[in-house]
């Protein structure tokens, strides 16, 4: 259930707040683009998975796009990066905590995608 | 409500069903990018608005990149553009019902930015 009954609500309550950040301009800033979501997808179906993983299974991503996601969502505090130290070594993406909560974001787009 | 209770219902879904085009790729096909979403929330806020407005009232995107945008939207069913034959000769726009329905994820995403 949102916070808010309708987007004139939300407006309503933006034009009363101008101090406040646009948050669907600071939810976009973190997983606005081609890709974001697509990687927080793939890490909901799986609990942890390595960068060739991911790349594997985002079809059309390169390996220097990928990175660079991956570097941005970790500074925002959606996934953390495990590094193992085995020969040879390797690294692994997770969700966070606060990458879960995007589940709502992304019903909501699959939802009104299976609708149009 | 969600048609699905979680993400991985909606992965379970999918991958029963290959022959489905994404539904989170179909919405990003039509409002991902930088400007659409903030296009919509502006025709949220007045039933019909002017080019001119919704350029001023986007800060940031250029005449080009709105033009773009309107009109894929208006292709993707989202707006209807109202051609005014007076002089001097003007367009507005509007949303059309399918783009009232991107409410739901207008406020998802303006709820996880709130929270976050």
């Amino acid at each position: 259930m949102s916070q808010f009954n309708s987007v004139n609500e939300y407006i309503t309550f933006m034009q009363n707040h101008p101090e406040q950040v646009c948050p669907i301009k600071h939810t976009l800033d973190i997983i606005g683009g081609k890709w974001k979501l697509f990687i927080v997808l793939q890490l909901f179906g799986s609990e942890q998975l390595r960068f060739s993983q991911l790349s594997k299974n985002i079809p059309g991503i390169t390996n220097t796009v990928l990175s660079g996601c991956l570097r941005d969502m970790e500074r925002d505090g959606i996934l953390l990066r495990h590094q193992f130290n085995e020969i040879p070594p390797h690294v692994e993406y997770s969700l966070t905590e606060k990458g879960r909560t995007l589940s709502s974001v992304l019903l909501a787009i699959a939802d009104w995608g299976m609708e149009n």
